[in-house]
């Protein structure tokens, strides 16, 4: 492919996946010659990249803006956009217009363009299309019955995105991302923030709040795990995908208190001395419907990999940002 | 309740909906005032029914249709309405605006009735919803994954009513209905039309054509019982139901050979020999991927009844039509 298309490419994610493609300037063993980002405002073009670059801020959701992103005919697009957790909870008519209406106007515009035009599109779908009771380990043939309206979202676009690929309207995967764990720079608005804050605070000398108990279980991918993730969907044959085109990716099931015994290996007492509790019921009701561990089969055969530990997960980020 | 609504009411579970309510004259305990019957057709009143019977025509998922529908605040709505399996396949566009936006449009104006307004909303979904490769009997955990648009955009309706329902804007229960056999009338355009036809047209004297083999095993229940889902979920407390508010009906899972079996239990030899075999490697490719049987536990649990054998299925059929 000649041309890709990143959507959300001014958040955390979409800035590390141009960052490792800029590096390399090749996409499933193909030179890149043409990125376009979008996002709600005009991404930064990753320093030294060896193709030519478009940025362009608009409002996906709007008749005709997705159209005339994927007018050039982009052989790979990658759809990260999505307002988070905590917004789409907080203001429910903005969460189904971004990340269910949005998610749609791309999908049909790449129908719309027809004449054979058929993209891989990668989607970042969540872990959050899941809602407790929960087995054990959540396996790939788990009901996605979301507590959330940006759980509910993401599960129509994952709907969407079989169907439209079943139809031959473009090749799709859904990646399901664990929680991405350490976030760098400030906490946005997603109520799962406090698995990155404990962390990353600390290792910056401020003080962090845990809001839930040391107990509690939950699943995680570093930023480059996640940028491998898409990294590897964008190259995968469509035929090894099949029908369902949704997958749980794999990753870390780790405790809170695993968390911290793990940064007190990493960078010693100190930094965990700067976590303190503070017991948040609001916080800690949402979690709780929340999964904590998966069995992530389908990913694994796909040759998806997780990070090997949590003290990795923590190195990754002081070597990535600190 | 004192105001009903109906959506799809000229549908042929409508009609029958609307006929035993008119003969009872009240739904969960309550005396029926007044229904609204809509459809894309003036829906016929039911005969003698002892409530104000309006009939509405209408594009529900035109912007402002589904608001004059539930601007009375009827206490119970009824949805039933969609464009079937075989139309929806055939005609993408129609199947979302009806299917999906239609749905949505009749879920955001309830919503913005405001002030409190809460109605109970029975949506009928399918069975559909699932796709192969299934295991033994699909139960009450297991992934919506449907191979066409019809169950995707039925899916999709599913997880938008469970988040409604979850953020307090109506109090909603999906049934998943298995296939309704024996269905009165003409061939409607859904795929599955052939289980009723291999019965219906022999009893009226006609030739049927069974396009796959006898072998095929699929999930029925009754017009009947299919009614009997609608008033028990409209009677059900929400608090029982749960986060999950969809729920796979139970139902009688048998062969096409069984069928022709019950068939000539019920009336001899002769209407039997009135089904000729014409395999369509079409819907014999589509029937393939459509689930054969259930293990209906929750519903089961919350009160559902299916028939009791396909022998009665066929009686309800001879009783009601001839």
């Amino acid at each position: 492919m000649n041309r890709i298309l990143v959507i959300g490419a001014a958040g955390m994610i979409g800035r590390k996946l141009l960052q490792k493609l800029a590096q390399g300037g090749s996409l499933s063993g193909s030179r890149i010659a043409h990125a376009t980002l979008h996002d709600v405002v005009a991404p930064q073009p990753p320093p030294g990249a060896p193709f030519q670059v478009r940025s362009v801020a608009s409002d996906l959701s709007l008749e005709g803006e997705a159209d005339k992103l994927v007018a050039e005919r982009p052989g790979v697009i990658f759809h990260l956009a999505a307002v988070v957790s905590g917004e789409a909870e907080a203001d429910f008519e903005k969460g189904y217009r971004v990340n269910l209406d949005g998610t749609r106007q791309l999908f049909e515009a790449i129908r719309r363009v027809g004449a054979g035009y058929k993209p891989r599109v990668v989607f970042t779908s969540s872990i959050a299309v899941f809602g407790a009771p929960f087995p054990g380990a959540i396996g790939d043939e788990f009901l996605s019955a979301p507590l959330t309206s940006y759980g509910t979202q993401k599960a129509m676009a994952e709907l969407l995105l079989s169907d439209y690929t079943r139809r031959g309207f473009f090749d799709g995967i859904g990646i399901r991302l664990p929680t991405v764990c350490v976030r760098p720079g400030k906490p946005n608005r997603a109520a799962s923030g406090f698995f990155s804050g404990i962390i990353r605070e600390p290792l910056n000398g401020q003080e962090a709040v845990l809001p839930v108990s040391e107990d509690v279980r939950h699943w995680h991918a570093s930023p480059r795990a996640a940028v491998g993730f898409l990294l590897h969907a964008a190259a995968l044959a469509g035929e090894r995908i099949g029908p369902r085109r949704n997958l749980t990716m794999p990753g870390l099931s780790v405790t809170i208190a695993e968390q911290i015994a793990a940064l007190r290996r990493v960078a010693g007492d100190a930094p965990a001395r700067l976590i303190r509790r503070e017991p948040d019921p609001a916080i800690m009701r949402i979690v709780k419907g929340w999964p904590q561990n998966f069995d992530a089969q389908r990913a694994h055969e796909l040759g998806f990999r997780a990070d090997a530990s949590f003290e990795e997960i923590i190195k990754i980020y002081i070597e990535e940002e600190l």
